[in-house]
């Protein structure tokens, strides 16, 4: 196992699922800066299973902080926040114990760690483990801001309905007003119609979630080998479900021409920008202080309802497996706050790399 | 800047496109393995350029061992593998020093290396350099091959044209036939059409390469942060132009069903598979004994003949740049050796992790 | 900060001597180690301060195993131990909060981190903090026992009392019969009335803590860089007062001749051996098979109740300190399990890294 | 093997004492830095041997740069300078290519390479591999002269005879003057006398080098546990030789009071120092603005005329040895540039992770 991520702004995740707690560590966390419980809960809420499209765990997600911060500001010493996990209910798992659900990380778990790994609601593999990047995420969002940088994401597809495309104002105001996590509410609504659909029958689906950096200096990210692109994807890829991962123009590019792919320099009030941004903010590996722009493709929620092949690992023989208990439909809403979050742990790691927020900072 | 990639396994490039040479040192390669000169020349040669697609550039890349092997296989100690630069021409970067060519790492080098940055033939962000990332490759290659796992690459689609799907033995066979590097030898010649066609008008083309990796052990991977889809996906963002990475069924899984998208447990041969691989090969960022299956988008060549927008960018006004000099049209064919590469020392780091190769390897 | 160590067994530290807790998660343990918080506290007790040379301060010191254990056994996730901190009294620290104690880190964390540090007991430079590496330690050490490897520490000298060399058995039987944690307990004797006159005198004093690893398997250490020497001394300098580290013969190595410092081979028993062990186990970083033997130098207690000249940080002006509250006249009987669980750690994580031991460990 | 160290200037060592060339590789050394191969030269010339004490290998050690520096400057790629090999005689080595050396690292090496290792001339594991730290200590203390810190290095104690403590300036001045590099000269004369008597019964001594680090800032040092005294020691544990390594009054701390051993805080000229500086300039890991001291233990050189007991590893029988050759009977003064290099690339990696050092250097 590998839990911690980042060079000079490094977090370390524990716990799982159906266990006491999970947590996280954060460290190279610059002094002074003000955090409360409360900022870091107003992220972690924003994971609530929303009806009609989420399980209806009803998981409290309480954040507490455990070290690294004294009367309301960063002290440089490594940041612990953890959540109690309360309405355990492993049954369900208990007696699916021997069938790996198709989709799942049971069977390779199982045989990575002996059988010793905690299967009860997925363990360590579990999408609740995302609360732990997203707790780390409302701080590193808090460091960015103090060089201006802002990251959001959201829905832009769910099951083939794809959302338009908003302005930033738009963004801002919208997606935190429906389920879908989407700017789009017209599409939103289309969204909602095909998760519900895809829930009636037992099954699931995916979706598209989009990730941007606005306001960012020229010049993050350390190639060759740590490139933007490169260490966002990493951090992506932690959370369950996502499969894909493409910058600005990302998979179309492989069929544009050159001449539409490239983005022409210009100069705008006295700074060097480009007029399109198909290279969604990263040139080389490093920022050229468009706003980075990336997508991750979610797959649809591997619990379903519906009766599936599996087998039995302990007798080795064929057998089916229903999946039962409280699942997401579609997991794509409940992923973007993980995207921000990552997004924003990985930006914050470049940022403290290039120097330019301090170890200590001022008052604000 | 960070050049060096992999945990046990690790890669350190250095050199520029026209600099003295380029070169890599391979650290954590197990003691006893054979390996000469002319085995990784002959990956190396993979990247020739291949008319009428390519630069004309005769680089001659020749192979130079200059350290940790003796007698014809390592020591244990770091091998240093190293190609003169030959060939050389800068008189057209000189040119163009203060214009920064769209879609290059021009303008984010300058600013990030304060003008510094070796700017002739892209310097470290030149194509070029994956001919280190080959050479390492040749190595992991042959550390796999210990354990049985065979790394592929091959063109699947350019400027839109894709090709149909081949078994295996059709791509061992058919990959290098043609200057497409693709396995339907059909399809590369419609591939060959648009880019001919893409070059005559002084403009460029994308592609796709999908990479795989055969008789996989199960376990590989270590999450949650240093997931198989987490640094893969890393290692081959290190390729310039690269702006996409999915794994099996990818972006496209984002419209799939979960009842379609999950790949049933079966046995078969007394051994746990899945019946289908929209997995990629990948649960839970771990190995689970299919095929790993990943996919890159590459963007079209950013070094185009027509007449682009662009800055200078010391004296901060508009102005237009035509790249002149030897450019490929399609850079994907030469990405092909890169991504087998990146994937095959990616994949060798993680067996190392897991125990599965080593110390010191036995006489063959 | 940086509050991990280790490649591949690797701890990471969080929590200030005064704060909510102190606690330690260990990433990368095999799975299937039987593991107890009765075990882990076993080890932790041997912090316990004893009359008459320490701290009064009732620390309790209870270990709770916040997650990577399921049905006492690790699962191969990270495993987090957790100590609640009790019986905590900041009034001294608030009146001191500007005045730097000479000898400890508070003028220089009061500069790194601006003064936002947790200053109270000390924060994260506390004694206590070491609690967290015992934790580890015991985890480290059980780990060890699989390949057959054993690691002890001890005091071998206090203000200038030096301890007979004692065997094996001796060690093991009498190291945790004394308050000073001696093996040879007529030296203890001695060792116990310099301590009670410093005390008295209200000053303290310093000591030398010798550990060793027997059953040592030949082959251990990464070098150049990661050698054993250099490692074990990385990690035995995280230990609040260590100000040297010396194996084997050591500084006394600088007096000797060649001829009298290496150690002749012989072989003995079929196996090779070294007739003596100046090298305290280690050849070009490398362990040779036989004991490592490390020592390493305690300087005496920051902490005095003579005053001793400082300055007021906040009104820079020069002033004079009485620290007054509960402080160990020696420090070195408490640091010894700390010596042992860092040089376990270090061992474990060189072993795992070597392929010693295994993802998955097979029922005891 | 592990053969990089550092964060965020990373050097990385490769190459064998009797292979085609030594060299080292800095990735994150700053853009704009003015190097030129007589910079980095010079301080390689510092290891030249020095008659009567040291081995008459005609070495040559002419260093080239291979990548990174252009038009004289630093250009933020990584720097990779080299050293070709050239007088080798390996016939001696082939004589006793199974008959470890007593102190060397041939048997260990053997066995955690099974024997592919290059045993030549010691291989990774002769002193020659420090001429691959001296030539990255050149670059780190130009970066380090940049903000005002100086590195110095000089022999303290030969044999027993100790080296009266001399100020700066005699240090400045003397210590390139004699063989010992000394910087007391008439101790010198007394050093000489005793490596002389040493060589001429074929037998070898030991010492002790002292590093100095003038102008520190305060605020240096990233604990728990990369603390100042770990990440120094552990890059000095990487000098063959090394056994010892201690701070400030290091092992002579463990006999004295704590009123003894505090350094007192004082104002002094507007700044916070310490009137005794027993920390060695360390406190909590972290730099407290005084001089950094560093004392490390240099065994006697392993390889020496007289006829050692050792055994035949292929055979496995036991035999004796003579080590004939040209070695030094004292390897202290040689390590010295090795010992500065190592306090340098140590340092200036923290000044960098501190933000301290840009990553960008304007002009001169």
């Amino acid at each position: 196992m590998e839990n911690s991520i980042g060079k000079l702004f490094t977090i370390t995740s524990f716990g799982e699922s159906h266990g006491r707690c999970i947590g996280i560590v954060i460290d190279g966390c610059p002094a002074g800066l003000p955090v409360s419980e409360e900022d870091i809960q107003k992220e972690v809420d924003k994971r609530k299973p929303t009806s009609p499209i989420a399980t209806t765990r009803a998981e409290e997600e309480k954040v507490e902080v455990l070290s690294g911060i004294l009367d309301g500001r960063t002290t440089g010493a490594p940041v612990c926040l953890l959540i109690w996990n309360t309405d355990i209910d492993s049954t369900e798992y208990e007696r699916i114990k021997s069938l790996p659900r198709p989709g799942h990380a049971d069977y390779t778990a199982f045989v990575k760690y002996g059988g010793f790994n905690d299967y009860r609601g997925g363990g360590r593999f579990s999408g609740r483990i995302t609360a732990t990047f997203v707790m780390a995420g409302a701080v590193a969002k808090k460091l960015l801001s103090r060089i201006g940088v802002e990251v959001l994401a959201y829905t832009v597809e769910i099951g083939g309905v794809k959302a338009a495309t908003k302005g930033l104002d738009e963004i801002r105001a919208r997606v935190e007003t429906n389920p879908l996590k989407c700017a789009d509410t017209a599409a939103a609504e289309e969204m909602l119609k095909v998760v519900e659909q895809a829930k009636k029958e037992g099954d699931s689906i995916g979706g598209i979630i989009e990730g941007i950096a606005l306001n960012m200096p020229v010049g993050l990210g350390e190639p060759v080998f740590d490139t933007l692109e490169g260490d966002l994807s990493k951090a992506l890829f932690a959370i369950p479900a996502v499969k894909g991962v493409e910058f600005g123009s990302g998979f179309s590019a492989a069929r544009k021409r050159g001449s539409e792919n490239n983005d022409p320099f210009s100069i705008k009030d006295g700074k060097i920008v480009t007029t399109t941004n198909n290279a969604g903010g990263i040139l080389g590996g490093i920022s050229n202080g468009m706003p980075i722009v990336v997508r991750v493709a979610v797959k649809p929620t591997s619990s379903i309802a519906i009766k599936q092949d599996t087998v039995d690992i302990r007798e080795m023989k064929n057998t089916t497996i229903e999946v039962k208990g409280r699942h997401d439909a579609c997991i794509v809403p409940r992923a973007v706050p993980a995207v921000e979050a990552m997004t924003a742990v990985t930006l914050c790691d470049f940022a403290i790399r290039a120097g330019l927020i301090p170890e200590v900072l001022k008052s604000e």
